[in-house]
């Protein structure tokens, strides 16, 4: 056993832990609370095993899963960025970065390697693996949005033209859940005026 | 794409969301509050990937990480049974059954019994998967007691011998990552009194 070794990977499992403390926008299916970066990367692990039938193309399930589990880790230092706050996502990239350099770095090297390459991965979202991880990073918060009501939607006045640009390449992962989603999830928000249509706005 | 086959998966995703709403015992490593059965599941899911090295056996590694993923959900009905309830943990068993047999029911057949036979090997104990995901169950909240400065061992009045008696497995699964967690998360506050030891206590 090398004493340094494990001394690395308890230390960074304890620095994780601060994931738990990281807030999102999107409520709890019974709108209690918003849940945290800890509990939305637990939730999409086991969607992920449970709909990587759907995928567009095979996918390794653990690599996948790995990938949703760790890829929020950089917001302990770079804080959680909304979806459509357009002033955040200018200096995302590089908060992000500098996050994975110092939390990946508490790692063993191979480790270090292992995870940055996969938060990357995940990042620039080319493989089947980023793709089908990413249709669950999307279909997750909007199945909770659409359980809470749509709340969060309302509360952030968000309109449908946002959502459909931040789910561009959601059916590039699986057409049949961004179609599931878009039906059951998105559309009857719109219906419902929980969602904004930018005509209506103009018009009135 | 199969509706009925996405709205069972969708509304077991839903209910699940229920876990992040069960506390446990067990505080954040800052003391700040107690985690939930989402956010340690998520962890140990993390811790899996990660020291899957140090497993007595080969292991598989995505069907330990499912298998830690799922293993509380059975806890939306039946709550969580603090480690050292021995009251509580009488009726544990037939509350945890009749939970899966309701959370798990709300899948497809397939994946109902893929996660119900997981469960169930969790529970047994007796697969080197189950073994080692065991090992993780006892070692995370270890870890996190020991961050937090022995809060909740102190809190409860905890001996040495029931924590000893509740890990009488964990080297099953791991014995590099048993001896880890004996020497740096328990002797300690042992040491300082955070842990009790049944002799003083006859004694004084």
């Amino acid at each position: 056993m090398d004493a340094g070794r494990l001394d690395r990977q308890f230390g960074f499992f304890r620095e994780i832990d601060k994931e738990k403390e990281i807030g999102r926008q999107t409520y709890l299916a019974d709108a209690s609370r918003k849940e945290n970066d800890a509990e939305h990367a637990w939730h999409m692990a086991i969607m992920a095993v449970l709909l990587a039938e759907y995928a567009n193309e095979p996918i390794d399930v653990l690599k996948t899963v790995t990938m949703l589990l760790i890829h929020d880790l950089v917001e302990i230092d770079a804080g959680d960025t909304f979806a459509y706050d357009e002033e955040g996502k200018k200096t995302q990239h590089a908060r992000e970065t500098a996050g994975a350099d110092r939390i990946f770095g508490l790692l063993p090297d191979d480790q270090q390697r292992q995870l940055r390459r996969l938060w990357e991965e995940f990042e620039e979202g080319k493989t089947p693996e980023a793709r089908f991880a990413r249709t669950m990073d999307n279909i997750q918060p909007a199945m909770l949005n659409d359980a809470s009501g749509g709340r969060s939607w309302q509360e952030k006045g968000v309109f449908l033209d946002q959502i459909l640009k931040r789910n561009q390449n959601t059916g590039d992962g699986s057409r049949a859940l961004w179609e599931y989603s878009r039906k059951h999830f998105i559309e009857p928000h719109v219906a419902a005026g929980h969602i904004r249509l930018r005509e209506q706005e103009e018009e009135s």
